[in-house]
């Protein structure tokens, strides 16, 4: 049967978001409480009463998403659902429920299946979502996990990645680059482990690079944050691919543009001596990373002084015409293009 | 790290309803939203305006759901996602959004992918509801489908497996076992196809079975039969894995017991004789075949009348008090115990 079908287009050649467009550009919208559906960080589903209901699903793939060399099974227990509540936080709202659908050898022990949960419920208890439901299947490949994240907003709150408009400033939350800065500090100590095993691994000092990579915290204290300035963001979206990814999602969601400037970019001391002791650009990091599970969204100029001086967030940037260009701005006033790697999985 | 948490327990010793208790146990449910959590077909989001949401999810694995020797790919996409609404008519709700997460190895064709989406989108259309969200990514080993499904129901509509009570009728909708004799067929003309692939496989006459094997229909109909005549189920469940499997998780949901009548299960003729064919007993296919995706459910015998003699439905026995033991009752009046062997991935 496959050969019918088989034209040699193969994944790779498209990416991720090139393959859900081809999958997925048919797709009607039949019932009237489905308001948004693919192409943000949740679908949208309205309710009569004024607030709306936001869904979402993620799935983390062993040896795609993890590796169980070096993540310990209750860190990824509690960052699957980070990962998926991070989503709803991006809406502007609060997640409540998760289902969470496992696959597994049957030869996995189920002490670290244990373990596994034990991060998923303090995750639960972090966040106050309850976990729901879900599925548990056996899997011939490593371990599979996938969740789904049913949260809640008012009308009002819900921050589309559509909403940008020109001259709107650009916010980033926290820091950006750690998470991918520890992931290569693990795989550096992890091929000196495989190479002579007793060698110890060397991570004393990358801690804070080390727990971005492997428990990330989704911002939930930003929604709270924006609660108490009395504050909507125009437009939101979290950064899980790249920080350069995501401005370019908001752009082409909202028809607009943005102008970045790189010496705005909030990068830890450690992350640049870090990224030097690798031999490696900080600003890719920066831009290219991903995984740093941070709040990227835009504001109208008239909420700049509740961001101007503020610690938790940088202002990078603004949003320009569409006419222009994405734009990477250095102190030097020189520009280039923003180009987005994202993570190809495929 | 695993070394730590192995203590010899595995998966296998426990099954997939037990891991499924020692993991989740001791979740606690922190949102009032949370009405329902984990064990029914579906979690019970409540809302304010009389409406519940109902939200389950699925992952279906190849080589374990399905094989795709001789299941197509348009087919498979379908019964993914009918797997999952059947999980919502199981609640007496409706199905209105699904998120279709996709774990696929980076070599596989994208025209394939687009079968299996073709058959996503025609259930979609075939139950009304919208493909909203979702996740694709990297999978190293075979295909990997999980989805979510968000349904709608009147509180006073929803039906939880725990509402049965002593002398409730029992009462399936369709025919059981003939989606398992279904598979038999094709795994056998999969063996005599192996042996020697010159030999075309012989799948005429088998149509009906095969038909619910590789594409089932969740009953939708039968949620808009309840609706006209008036009747609410006291408890419910859809038929996924065997008939006595769902019987047992009623009694215990409901806290009562069940005797069933061997004589009146409902099973096709064809079924009976491709079961003599095939030297099984068309008892234990109904019984324990599983993925008949029928609707399994209780009506107070006030409702006697509306099932008596209707076409769709089978009264198969009734609620007894839990004092007793669920039975298997033969034309003979001699009675079993009723065994639920289900369906055992691990």
């Amino acid at each position: 049967m496959m050969s019918d079908n088989n034209k040699n287009v193969e994944i790779e050649t498209l990416g991720e978001f090139g393959l859900i467009d081809e999958l997925t550009s048919d797709t009607v919208l039949r019932n009237v409480s489905s308001h948004v559906g693919i192409g943000d960080d949740c679908a949208v589903i309205s309710e009569n009463d004024g607030e709306d209901k936001l869904l979402s699903s993620d799935m983390l793939v062993e040896g795609v998403h993890f590796n169980l060399s070096y993540m310990p099974l209750k860190s990824l227990g509690f960052k699957a659902v980070s990962v998926n509540v991070s989503d709803v936080y991006a809406m502007n709202g609060l997640p409540e429920q998760i289902t969470v659908s496992l696959g597994v050898s049957s030869k996995f022990p189920v002490e670290a299946l244990k373990e596994l949960y034990a991060g998923i419920h303090a995750a639960c208890e972090y966040y106050s979502v309850d976990l729901v439901g879900g599925d548990t299947t056996s899997s011939f490949s490593g371990l599979i996990l996938s969740i789904s994240v049913l949260g809640t907003a008012s009308k009002s709150d819900v921050s589309l990645r559509s909403g940008a408009k020109e001259n709107d400033l650009l916010i980033v939350s926290g820091d950006v680059g750690s998470s991918y800065l520890g992931l290569q500090i693990l795989e550096r100590e992890k091929g000196v482990f495989n190479s002579n095993p007793n060698i110890q691994p060397k991570l004393d000092g990358y801690d804070e690079l080390i727990k971005k990579q492997l428990q990330p915290i989704a911002r939930m204290d930003v929604i709270s944050m924006f609660r108490e300035m009395s504050f909507t963001p125009t437009s939101m979206i979290d950064v899980s691919d790249g920080l350069a990814s995501e401005i370019m999602h908001l752009a082409k969601s909202s028809g607009c543009s943005f102008s970045v400037y790189s010496d705005k970019l909030p990068i830890l001391e450690k992350s640049i001596l870090t990224a030097q002791e690798l031999g490696i650009d900080p600003y890719v990091c920066a831009l290219n990373g991903g995984e740093d599970y941070e709040l990227l969204f835009t504001a109208d100029q008239k909420d700049f002084e509740k961001f101007k001086n503020n610690p938790n967030f940088s202002i990078i940037g603004f949003a320009t015409d569409k006419s222009n260009a994405n734009l990477l701005i250095d102190k030097n006033d020189s520009a280039v293009t923003l180009n987005a790697q994202g993570w190809r999985h495929f």
